[in-house]
């Protein structure tokens, strides 16, 4: 993908509504969502505890000035492996429009040289095992499935 | 567990040396890190950097005035799910002489409720497919081992 058609950026509060359609535009994501104008105050709230947040960047990918996909970095420090840092990645959506391209693989490229610019010796992410594609994906990055990913719903 | 021989809070400086040893005590974990003293700089480092996030919490388990486990919970704010919070938790260990009397599922009960407190709908967290002993426990807590946790070395 060339880069002048592609860019990463930081969100902006104004791209809200194009992410959360990603975010709900999944078969996963779809029932947890809830797409409406003006978008529900607690999105919001969110994206001012984002960018409250250092350790966080909320990131979209604009091709000809349109946001056709945004993932989440968290920077978390911590005491094991000698006090590495750890790049982690959520919420990885492309826009339907936009899929096919390879626009994924350039959105991961400039995440891990995010990382490794903060100084992390590991970036971390967890799947959906509802999602066998997106495995693939990840082990063609250079991912290893060594763990498991435990969830409990509150 | 009675209440008043286990003492859950945040770690201080002074525990780092206990909290590494635990670390290093581990199958897993013990190529990975430095025990010595003074301790590496580092961890010190590391520290710091955990002490400056509001949204970290580096903990430890203290018995009769001894510290004897560790854990490190993240709470991660986040678009997805209608902004909900995570909890993450990372870098759980129980000291050798501590093992096998409840210890880790007070640690986890603390710790869920630390994650209630902070307005999580989610806590989350991997654990290499080499402890199959810790993802029972898991299981047990009530986790569901939904996803595949990915990492890649930098």
């Amino acid at each position: 993908m060339s880069e002048n058609v592609l860019k990463m950026r930081s969100a902006r509060a104004a791209d809200l509504p194009a992410i959360v359609a990603m975010l709900a535009d999944d078969p996963i994501g779809a029932n947890r969502e809830e797409l409406r104008e003006p978008l529900p105050d607690a999105y919001l709230a969110a994206f001012a505890a984002i960018s409250d947040d250092s350790n966080q960047m909320l990131a979209v990918a604009e091709r000809d000035g349109v946001v056709v996909g945004t993932l989440q970095l968290t920077f978390l420090p911590g005491l094991a492996r000698k006090g590495a840092w750890r790049g982690q990645i959520e919420a990885v959506r492309v826009a339907a429009s936009a899929r096919g391209i390879g626009l994924g693989t350039s959105m991961f490229n400039w995440s891990i040289e995010e990382c490794r610019q903060r100084g992390c010796d590991l970036v971390q992410l967890t799947s959906d095992n509802a999602r066998p594609n997106a495995h693939r994906f990840y082990e063609a990055l250079g991912f290893v499935a060594s763990h498991a990913g435990f969830k409990l719903t509150l």
